[in-house]
């Protein structure tokens, strides 16, 4: 425990997970709970902190955090930096809580084209991990509840857009009539209605319209009510992939290739979808909050420079 | 009650509505019950028939009736008849119950651009009472739950589309994180609010990303959680209104002037948002299914031509 330089909190609203990093910046553990901000009672967030790092030794090394810790309903509001946001100008805008010593990552702010704000907390943090300082002209997708997709380059988010897919989703096939029609397993993918579904959405289409065909199809005995679940999910995520790709084009960006970053099941699907699209799918590797956090607390200070892992 | 020259019924999925017809085609009054298909229990659709119709002398004046009452769920399945559809088909393919002198009009369907089946009941029947044989050129729409747009031409509805505008407001509204931000009274119409969400709908972009700009709309204080919920209806209005339009336009129609066709407080909503888009709005007169049931019934020979109204 002693050689603990940095531990990093990736707090979010249902979950935080904690990493312990050496001198050198290689991982040592990591813990997580079920401590998001919305299971934190009275603003106790230092008892949730000491709860979640359990026997590590917090009282020796630096802590830093990125997610909804640090939005207003979190620890301490770290206000939102406009995009192109750096590793750099992250580090500048940090906050520090005044009787522990944690330090909270801000969340990042951008406008749509049509004058709208966008805003991440702790995706900006992920995508710095995930995509090295040196890489450039990188497009990025982390799939959720709240999809997101950024450019980033040399260590700098130029520009993300937010996709409500999985809540989405979820909604359709909890409460609309699609979720009266679907039937099967959940769980298991059907490649092929998956693949039929994200054919839909990656045409020319309208969202309101498109998801009315699972029940046509239904009804001509086109679609099987097995398959409706997948194949809505294959719909809204090439909608989502048909989008974002001309977002990205508008910028001048290649969509050539994508770097998915998440666990779970979802980058199974989005590397399905982004295949039917013709894109390249690379899989980012685990823990890119981890990495974002060492990389921001290098720049800020908290571990020192000369000690980088090469 | 002796001059009852036919009895028209619109039954859908959860209402039904009957009206009485003098021999010269003139409306002598209606009845309304919760009648619908659903609320039928043990497929007796001949008590509930004698219900809708009460003390209305049945026995003396032929029936037609449209919408899901001809579904495979409702009396008696009247296949669907494809687009285009004229007055004449439609008369051509209605089917009759065996014990009580009812007729059915069958619903339509349609292909759309990515080979999907789109289907109406019901609507098809409002359209053509709505449209007068003697126009052409014309679009429609009928919104709701499940919105149709229709071109209608001559005596025949040329081609449809479905956009699942009202039933995507409210699975967001009631379950998604739009209705957590929203507040204030669901009745009464913000205008500004509307509109604003009509003008986000109406430029390009994807519906998944423009819903979720409630949030940070909210979040920069630059929208009411009052206004939360007309925003969004204006929304996914102005979304359907543009797809709407695009759709009309690939078939080479003129999307200058839409006919509203409706009751209840959306096709005011549908006012605004059209006035927004640049597009002149005309409001059908009511009962548009009774107006369709009579013309079908005409050709169907049920009443005769030669007491066609002038």
């Amino acid at each position: 425990m002693s050689d603990t330089a940095l531990i990093a909190i990736d707090w979010g609203t249902t979950t935080a997970r904690a990493w312990r990093f050496d001198s050198a910046g290689q991982l040592l553990g990591s813990r997580k709970a079920p401590l998001g901000i919305k299971q934190v009672r009275d603003g106790r967030f230092d008892l949730a902190l000491a709860q979640l790092l359990g026997d590590w030794n917090a009282r020796t090394a630096p802590m830093i955090a990125c997610g909804m810790i640090g939005s207003r309903q979190g620890w301490l509001e770290a206000p939102y930096v406009d995009c192109p946001a750096s590793l750099a100008a992250l580090a500048d805008r940090v906050v520090r809580t005044r009787v522990e010593r944690l330090t909270i990552v801000p969340g990042i702010a951008t406008i749509d084209a049509a004058g709208v704000p966008d805003v991440m907390r702790g995706e900006e943090t992920q995508l710095l991990g995930a995509v090295d300082p040196g890489e450039h002209g990188m497009l990025a997708v982390l799939p959720g509840t709240h999809s997101k997709w950024a450019r980033v380059d040399h260590g700098r988010v130029v520009d993300f857009t937010t996709f409500m897919t999985g809540e989405l989703y979820a909604v359709l096939l909890e409460h609309s009539m699609l979720g009266r029609l679907a039937a099967g397993d959940p769980d298991a993918i059907a490649q092929d209605a998956f693949s039929r579904g994200a054919a839909r959405g990656l045409a020319a289409g309208e969202l309101s319209h498109d998801i009315f065909g699972a029940r046509t199809l239904v009804l001509a005995g086109m679609l099987s009510p097995d398959d409706v679940a997948d194949w809505l999910s294959g719909l809204l995520i090439g909608r989502e992939i048909r989008a974002a790709r001309e977002w990205a084009r508008r910028a001048g960006a290649d969509p050539g290739a994508v770097r998915i970053i998440g666990d779970g099941p979802l980058p199974a699907r989005y590397e399905l979808a982004l295949a039917d699209a013709g894109i390249v799918a690379e899989t980012a590797g685990p823990d890119a909050a981890a990495h974002g956090l060492w990389r921001i607390a290098l720049h800020a200070g908290l571990v020192t420079a000369a000690l980088q892992p090469s």
